[in-house]
């Protein structure tokens, strides 16, 4: 037989060290940049580690970070689940009230924060139950002022430690190692909890060439935030595989972003939509860089419409990947690379493909079923709601029986999302199920909608809400941000979608808005939509 | 939490027909090739499965197989464990009474078996104490003559089952999934039962870029047997990343693999030196092909020389990747890939780090201990015994718990490879300790002496053993077979090692043999030149 061999994070982070000591972590500073290389990530890994033991840190306990991507964020990343602690990556959008409940119900003993996000915790501390001591990371070795008690300074700790320790083996790999909130339609944010297992195994299967083809040659920079379903494994699968990884802080405008994919010669980034479509705003603006090293853009979080893609791709050069996943499924579940035989397929079709969400990841086990729980036609146009099996699903929310019972039913993830599939398998995100507009007994996808207003070269951003109607009982109306300067009008667009949609998907009110409202996560806010212009 | 989802074959076998029906099996025949996609191989697979079932075979049960690279053993390789029952793939170079013994320590209750290869069935059935039933593999439905009672018609059984079946998901994750016996130096050979865990985490672990970055891009042929450690698991790696495979039959001469190449536009193929050797003397001989499908060849089993992978890289255009890895490893360990700031050394140095048995997988873990037991420096230079962990790494043999104590010790598989790891963790095989050269106190590797002997053009196999020696302990000797119709001296050889070696490794005594004795698995049989040469 095989050797019993728990999959641990252990492994993961012993072969960057020992293969790749060369290869390196770059992190953008608030004060300095930061370059060091995996070598030396061990090394201060390990110091960590000391100082997480000294400062009381036992298996099993929360330690929660509140940090951008950067290095030292990265370092708890392995010290903290490599010692047998939780990393709980606190999300800096959360809302006051929420971010007090998610420390809270985890029961973080410690948090690890970047100096220039000190005053949020502050106002919070008061209300914290369980932390007993604060870590300020910053490239400064004094601690700032502040009112907090045990406060501790990161490069004060470990500079003091020793850079010898031994992580322990004896771990099962079941052992709970990050822990994520997700925001909630309703009510207080849920827990996700993370194991070595299903890290080790998410990591390994988004490495695998049909998904993000991970390896030494890459630099990967993860735009994503690390406080955000945990960069979405990046941080750990980079390593592993011998990656360079580009961790670029808390500058998210896109010059910052595309200097460091030009200076740093990054292969891939990941991130949402918000980076990407600023990116291309700012590149239409006339901003030139050298992207020769880039071979695509990771796009997650919700989709990007297939006229950005082609636009990126024929404008820019740069191919844009799709990515589709959630909290709950660690979140990569799919990614739209073309198939060999579809290479030869004219533009137009290989665009349509690139703009779903894609492929099942190897390892993953799904089932799309409609309202009464058959399984949909592989044909592009049924639609039903994913449901999700693998060993990185989650079975529960932590320590919340009652919200896990409405999302795990019978050993799957229903994830809420309504999706179509093709006859190649590609999946293509319709809607949230909440957000689905049922039109006189047919459903209208609002997530399609959007992606066909936010074609129009005025349109900003847009979502589109249901509204009731007494004859249709749902009509759709769209919520319009135009781009900065110019002026549309309800006629320009209903004309624009009249070839684009079946006539009855046209809206039947525009709504122009400075802003779209925003979750804390970025993602577009349809329950305040809801609840600002829809009376109920 | 994440779920409790078991790693199981089954996962694997679902992506390939659900997300790649359209990719294609390819089998050379003897009668006829066969060509189906993945939903046909995943139709006669469920058939197959309720073949099995009918045959009385339950979970647990072990299931022979001597058969060639062909598409019906590929349907075994699935339908057996996806079922719970164990596949036992039997070594088509056995000797008899080696056979016999697998057979029946395995307690195989069923041998499916290729119809050309009755004949040494039917020599051995009489010592055969499980077997129940025997199923003929044939592009025929009629059974051929055979003084065998229960045989069975492959295709007639197949025909006549149904093609739904539900594979069990209830099975664990170490339930045992296939069988492979090892020939051991001394005694009789030594099984290694692989599982589906087991088999899962290989597959995605040779599947990232940096090993052999397995893709639906991909046309992969094993030419390794899939009675030699299962094809090195491309039969199951291939169809969950969506690959299509080409299985050569039992054809392996040159002009045949190549031309299997160029037809099925091949981008990958896998096997062991004297294929290759036979393919470079092929291409050497003036026959040319289109190969510029073909991305590399792999080459495992015992290593090539650098001057071969250089000759293949530039007169003909051909990557060779050099892996290793053995049995009692599922058996893939390494792989010689350059890491990105090696692309830039001149070709001698690449060629040198290619000739190396490369980087450790993601997944395992290794140590490299001396006589002492002390771990070794990286320099390239200083020799140790290989030794292994990790979850495809086998923790005893089937029901041999004395032999188990002599190679797995305190959770360390030892590999009794001698090899040096230079600085930058490239491993390198210098020699199996039993077969390592002890003069004057000093190692001598008698494998890198081997390669260097191989260098020369009028060489084409070479052996070296020890030979006593009164002054020295032991000296090097050469048992050397020439290129077919060339003469060469010892005087020849002696000259041209002088500026490759130390004085003191050139070999004291040249030997010319018109054949090097081979084991069953193909490799220079050391022991028996021993036998027959040194009196001990």
């Amino acid at each position: 037989m095989m050797m019993d061999y728990p999959l641990l994070m252990k492994t993961m982070l012993d072969r960057s060290y020992k293969l790749f000591p060369e290869k390196k972590v770059f992190s953008r500073g608030t004060i300095k940049d930061t370059e060091y290389n995996y070598q030396e990530f061990y090394q201060r890994v390990q110091k960590l580690a000391n100082v997480l033991q000294k400062l009381g840190i036992k298996k099993g306990d929360c330690v929660g970070t509140f940090a951008w991507n950067n290095h030292r964020h990265m370092e708890l990343y392995f010290a903290v689940p490599c010692s047998g602690a939780i990393l709980h990556t606190l999300n800096l959008r959360l809302f006051p009230e929420h971010l007090i409940h998610v420390i809270n119900h985890a029961e973080d003993k410690i948090i690890f924060i970047d100096e220039d996000l000190l005053p949020a915790l502050e106002k919070a501390m008061d209300h914290l139950k369980t932390v007993e001591k604060v870590v300020v990371m910053s490239d400064r070795e004094e601690l700032p002022e502040t009112n907090l008690k045990q406060v501790f300074s990161y490069e004060k700790l470990l500079k003091e430690a020793s850079s010898d320790f031994v992580f322990p083996e004896n771990l099962e790999e079941t052992t709970p190692a990050a822990l994520c909130y997700t925001t909630a339609t309703t009510g207080l944010p849920k827990g996700v909890m993370y194991t070595h297992r299903s890290i080790y195994l998410h990591s390994l299967s988004l490495s695998v060439p049909d998904y993000l083809g991970l390896s030494q040659k890459d630099v990967i920079m993860p735009v994503v935030p690390m406080f955000h379903v945990l960069a979405w494994g990046l941080p750990f699968a980079c390593p592993w595989m011998g990656a360079d990884i580009v961790l670029p802080g808390r500058d998210m405008r896109p010059e910052a972003l595309c200097q460091l994919i030009e200076e740093k010669q990054v292969t891939a980034s990941a991130g949402v939509p918000t980076i990407w479509v600023a990116m291309y705003h700012h590149l239409e603006s006339g901003a030139r860089y050298d992207f020769s090293s880039l071979r695509f853009l990771v796009n997650g979080g919700s989709a990007i419409s297939k006229d950005l893609i082609k636009t990126f791709q024929e404008k820019h050069g740069i191919e844009v990947l799709h990515s589709y996943g959630m909290t709950e499924t660690s979140p990569l579940v799919t990614a739209s690379r073309l198939k060999s035989h579809m290479e030869s397929w004219d533009p137009e079709s290989r665009y349509e493909v690139k703009a779903k969400q894609g492929l099942l990841a190897p390892g993953l086990e799904m089932k799309i079923i409609d309202d009464q729980g058959r399984e949909i036609k592989w044909d592009g146009k049924e639609m039903g709601e994913l449901c999700l099996r693998g060993p990185w699903i989650a079975k529960e929310y932590f320590r919340d029986p009652e919200r896990s019972k409405e999302t795990m039913k019978n050993g799957w993830l229903h994830t809420g999302d309504i999706v179509s599939i093709d006859p190649e398998g590609y999946l293509q995100v319709q809607d949230r199920s909440k957000d689905l507009i049922k039109s006189g007994g047919e459903w209208i996808s609002s997530v399609d909608l959007e992606n066909k207003i936010m074609g129009h070269p005025k349109v900003m951003e847009a979502a589109v809400i249901a509204i009731p109607d007494e004859k249709w009982q749902e009509r759709p109306m769209a919520c319009i941000k135009p781009v900065e300067g110019e002026e549309i009008t309800e006629e320009e667009i209903a004309e624009y979608l009249r070839d684009k949609v079946a006539k009855w998907w046209i809206p039947d009110k525009f709504l122009k808005l400075e802003e779209i409202p925003k979750t804390s996560v970025g993602k577009m806010n349809k329950k305040a939509l809801r609840e600002q212009f829809v009376s109920e």
